[in-house]
């Protein structure tokens, strides 16, 4: 659901709810923050009790006021601050922020208290933020409906980073270590509970504002599938960088499953595949989140991952290069010729990449322009990193070195320029006044542009037509086992072993040569999913004797029918688990299969309906790919016809998705040539 | 080899040998820097061209001197470097430090200069640093030999960190990035290209010094086995922590290999595996290290791995737990009296751990220092993490919060009790002043936490005495074959499955009715290392027809001999390669069979020899050690015999390293109860 969030983020006129006389309580920072900032319409302090707050007229309630505010701030306790929404919407107030805490997060009653708030705010269509929350700020409307104290310490600069944060305690800080880092801030929102406005819906408000070029989000747990999910998209298209953080990544998601696709994958799998299916990027902690938007602030985009790496230092340029391979960035080699200018300027210099300028770059800073310029003008290195540490950074270098490298951020204006200099505040600005972006610490600069190397946009490709009608039939007929599980997935298109049911041996015996040996033989049941654990499995039967006594033993210890099927020829396997994700809807998990999966976790996520050109990214990320590619004798695997089934399946589940609990594939075989699903268990709701 | 670095490091006396008379030079800035910062021996330029220099009487050469000075100082190119040196040597100086490039690291003709140099200091027994390197400095000793610009801020306070760095521009940024974080350095030394003091001796040194407790070490590769291992021994005996960084690791070691082993084993998981060997930790970053010994400095050493964790956010207390679970800390729930404490302090908050004392702790203050005595109190709890970020930061509230909470670091003087504050510098000393650690972020805290949980004191356990005359006889007559290999083996101790080799498929038959039906039957050729991959391997062959045909098979294609050998009972996999480390000498790689090892990488090195207990520990660290304890019905595996098979193979490779090239036991089965070498590939040199 879309929500409007102008009145609330950019308002006429505000009243202060609970408004304080005293600067430094909650409800009276908000009413100083507005004077101080100069916010430039009226505003309006509510409080019963006085005349005027901190110098305003004050008002008995929002009923009171002279005109319908465009948005409240509401500082008071829970019932009295239920009473004031009430009003709110009946004044039509555009939008509110709510800091009260005692709502869902304190037991039932404040549960229920959230509920009809929610509603409220729901039907008046207003746009409320909290409860339970920091509030917002906007700098370029001098907006702060906030308490947080990093504003004791004056108010920002413009800028064109967004923050949305679940939290308003780890919002600010947020807030307050990105503007200590020098990275500007335009808007800032806190949601808390969530009773009206949620962190998908935030990141669509501030992918819509012009002014705001870059998102950061941070949430625990989110409730709402389709705001998320149209936010992240709505930023994507408007190719707007979402660096989110999430935590609850260690949470045991202990639940009893009774598949394995449940036990492995979390709801934090799912997230982290759902970002990656919207182009946005996980982030892991406070420095990361904001050197990457510190470098997204001070340079461009890279149009690739490979980087120049420059050092004074080759021990140092070593470590780049090791950073720098696990971030996912390339350390191409430079061309001879390019090596051999470098070798002109200095004969001792390490020339390949990482490259070695020495100290002594630095007797002539001209040539350090030179050095840096041989590398820019490559077209095969899309950025640059140059270690200069505390060199660069002594005031009897710094202004005339600033001032010399100056032309090459406008020379090359497509490529990320990096120095890593260990300065003073002043020092360190004078080299970004020059145009590059500043880290003191050369992993965190290598990480940081490995960050951008992975925003680059994924295209979300369109899904095809697909008529499910055959298999919708099947599955309302579904019985629970597996032969059953398998009419229905063929009738959605994926290839079954041949096969069929028998309830005596001779009549198995009948089956396989009629399918044509080997086969397997299977106990044909609804109650027994993991039938290997039973003895319920026996594989690679090649005589009508090895069939009758497999099927004989399951009919006489297990139950009344077996399943014959043809042997699949032999190939990699994956596992596919199609389940519901409490917080994010139907998914699809897409792992190897054997230990690779159990044991290494080598599964990844993404939300269902899945396009076959995303399940071949999902495919080429799984760490032991090298499994798919021909490993040991096994044919190459057609990746293509996988990701095709993944596709496939995702649509089918998606679209039933009212209908089916769950759906396990395991093994999906991938041969040379089509897959062919070995087992399943399909369960219904 | 041990070396008296005394003279060098607090030398009474000190010449400075191409001294300029230009103190921003760098045979300038040594003078200036002893001469600043008090040195309170003789300082002698040495200089031909001036009488005196900075003030101080000049002479012409170290063989003028009125002493044969403790140490030199040689700030010359390379030719006259080496003269000095000579003349030195010569004169009995004890120590030397030398600046000079052109030696080893440019080309041939440096590369014998270097040669020399070393030739002559070890016949001297002099004490050298470099060339190629940044020299060295002593803080309580007041000595500064050195053209390092760091000092150009000021003289550092003394402190208990010793810095020893392979990297005189790595070193020089590292002690930099350290003094800004407050960690207090009481000794720096760089070894740059090593002729004389290496890396190893410097750890030595440092951890004989009664005021250094904490080593800090970096190096991209070493080249020496012995002094590097005794150094971190010696630390190791001393019971000071050292943390060690090594770049290189993205270095791909190409070199075609025969083994797998050699392919999957590089130099840098070797090292890492040395490093846990001796209970050193690995660094990645400045940063980290820099963090771990601020923690080191200023908290005493957790008895354990659980830590408590406060924060007035609930969001950045769940980010601290995902760190900690990372990073290897527990985070062990509060006993319920514990928590109904504070329960009474603040019936709002989350009392579990992490803890969430919301903002309202800080209402009054003494509760603050309420909540955390209920934590510290705790038997259960090793150390405390506090998130108050800005709140316990601003000025209204911090002078009389760190007076507050000083009572507690005094309280309580074995638990590391850390604050994550954000504030000026003077707040933070206030804080640190009080007995606290300070970090501004709280996943760097965390991290900072697990690395000091992770410096425990190995216990390294003495090896059995081991008699290895049959199998070194046996190694003497070994012909290259995996039978001869497994004759070896067995000498050794190691069980290896019966059998027997055959040239025709008749007493193939009869060797394989006498060990016993199942059997495999492999071609045996001294020339074929990878049989499977030339079909040359029949596994699991249940009847005299079926063994007849396999090696009449294999008999007609592939050689004129074939083993045959009892299959071996099931079990889990493990994969051992004995190989020379071109850097470390003879090691051991330690991983999970099949995929395990070669997809995900799941293996570890270790020095060979390596105790029982040693090699348990590394199998325990196997991250598919589950496949270990009963998988997908295998037995549990029996750990103690494969634990002792390493331990014992790895002493027959040690003690015969000069003779074996390599060995590799791939798999080794390890069985419910004990273990069986199935198949051994074992090079002679």
């Amino acid at each position: 659901m879309t929500i409007d969030l102008a009145r609330l983020m950019r308002p006429r006129s505000v009243a202060v709810i609970g408004a304080s006389e005293n600067p430094t309580r909650i409800g009276g920072r908000p009413v100083r923050y507005l004077l101080d900032a100069g916010f430039e319409g009226p505003i309006y302090p509510i409080n019963p009790n006085y005349e005027t707050v901190q110098g305003l007229k004050a008002y008995s309630s929002v009923t009171d006021l002279p005109e319908a505010v465009d948005m409240a701030i509401i500082a008071l306790p829970a019932a009295p601050a239920m009473e004031a929404i009430r009003q709110c919407v009946a004044r039509g107030v555009g939008g509110a922020v709510l800091f009260s805490a005692d709502f869902a997060e304190a037991g039932a009653e404040g549960r229920e208290r959230q509920d009809e708030l929610s509603r409220m705010v729901r039907e008046a269509g207003m746009a409320l933020l909290g409860p339970n929350c920091l509030g917002a700020f906007n700098v370029a409307h001098r907006f702060y409906a906030s308490f947080s104290a990093i504003f004791e310490s004056g108010f920002p600069a413009d800028g064109n980073v967004g923050i949305i944060s679940q939290s308003g305690g780890f919002g600010s800080h947020l807030a307050k270590i990105a503007l200590q880092r020098g990275v500007k801030i335009g808007q800032w929102l806190t949601t808390g509970n969530e009773a009206g406005v949620d962190v998908g819906q935030g990141i669509q408000w501030l992918a819509g504002q012009p002014d705001i070029s870059i998102i950061l989000a941070y949430a625990e747990g989110v409730h709402a599938r389709d705001t998320l999910v149209e936010g992240l998209e709505v930023a994507r298209q408007a190719g707007k960088p979402v660096l989110f953080m999430k935590s609850g990544s260690s949470a045991v998601g202990a639940a009893a499953a009774q598949t394995h696709t449940a036990a492995m994958s979390g709801s934090d799998m799912v997230f982290e595949g759902m970002l990656q299916q919207f182009g946005a990027v996980r982030m892991h902690s406070t420095e990361a989140m904001v050197d990457a938007a510190y470098l997204l602030q001070r340079a461009p985009r890279p149009r690739g991952n490979r980087v120049g790496l420059i050092s004074i230092s080759g021990a140092v340029g070593v470590q780049m290069a090791d950073i720098a391979a696990q971030v996912g960035l390339e350390v191409p080699a430079l061309p001879d010729e390019a090596q051999a200018r470098l070798k002109a300027i200095n004969p001792y210099a390490a020339t390949r990449n990482p490259i070695d300028v020495t100290a002594q770059a630095f007797n002539n800073l001209d040539l350090v322009r030179d050095n840096l310029d041989v590398v820019l003008r490559e077209d095969g290195l899309d950025a640059l990193i140059a270690f200069f540490t505390v060199t660069a950074g002594s005031k009897s270098i710094a202004p005339r070195l600033s001032q010399i490298l100056s032309p090459l951020p406008v020379q090359y204006p497509d490529k990320p320029m990096v120095l890593c200099i260990v300065a003073d505040r002043d020092t360190v600005a004078s080299y970004e006044a020059a145009g590059f972006a500043v880290f003191e610490d050369h992993t965190r600069a290598v990480t940081a542009l490995g960050t951008l190397a992975h925003l680059f946009h994924r295209n979300i490709e369109p899904l095809p037509e697909q008529n499910f009608s055959r298999a919708a039939e099947a599955l309302r007929r579904h019985d629970g086992t597996e032969f059953s599980a398998k009419i229905v997935l063929a009738a959605a298109g994926i290839t079954v072993p041949k096969g069929g049911v028998a309830t005596d041996s001779g009549r198995a015996v009948g089956v396989a040569l009629e399918i044509g040996l080997p086969v397997v033989v299977k106990i044909h049941s609804a109650e027994i999913l993991h039938k290997s654990d039973v003895g319920g499995v026996a594989l690679n039967l090649t005589s009508p004797p090895d069939v009758a006594r497999a099927a004989s033993g399951m009919l006489e210890r297990l139950g009344n029918a077996v399943l014959i099927e043809r042997m699949a020829p032999p190939g990699a396997e994956l596992i596919l688990g199609f389940q519901h994700d409490a917080e994010l809807g139907p998914t699809v998990m897409i792992g190897l299969g054997g230990v690779q999966a159990e044991i290494y976790r080598d599964a990844v996520c993404r939300l269902a309906p899945v396009s076959a050109a995303e399940a071949m990214r999902a495919l080429q990320s799984l760490r032991g790919r090298k499994i798919l590619e021909g490993f040991r004798g096994l044919p190459v695997a057609d990746l293509e016809a996988a990701a095709k089934a993944i596709e496939c399946l995702s649509q089918f589940f998606a679209t039933h998705a009212d209908e089916i609990d769950s759906l396990e594939i395991n093994p999906l075989r991938v041969l040379g040539q089509g897959v062919i699903a070995c087992d399943a268990v399909l369960l219904r709701r």
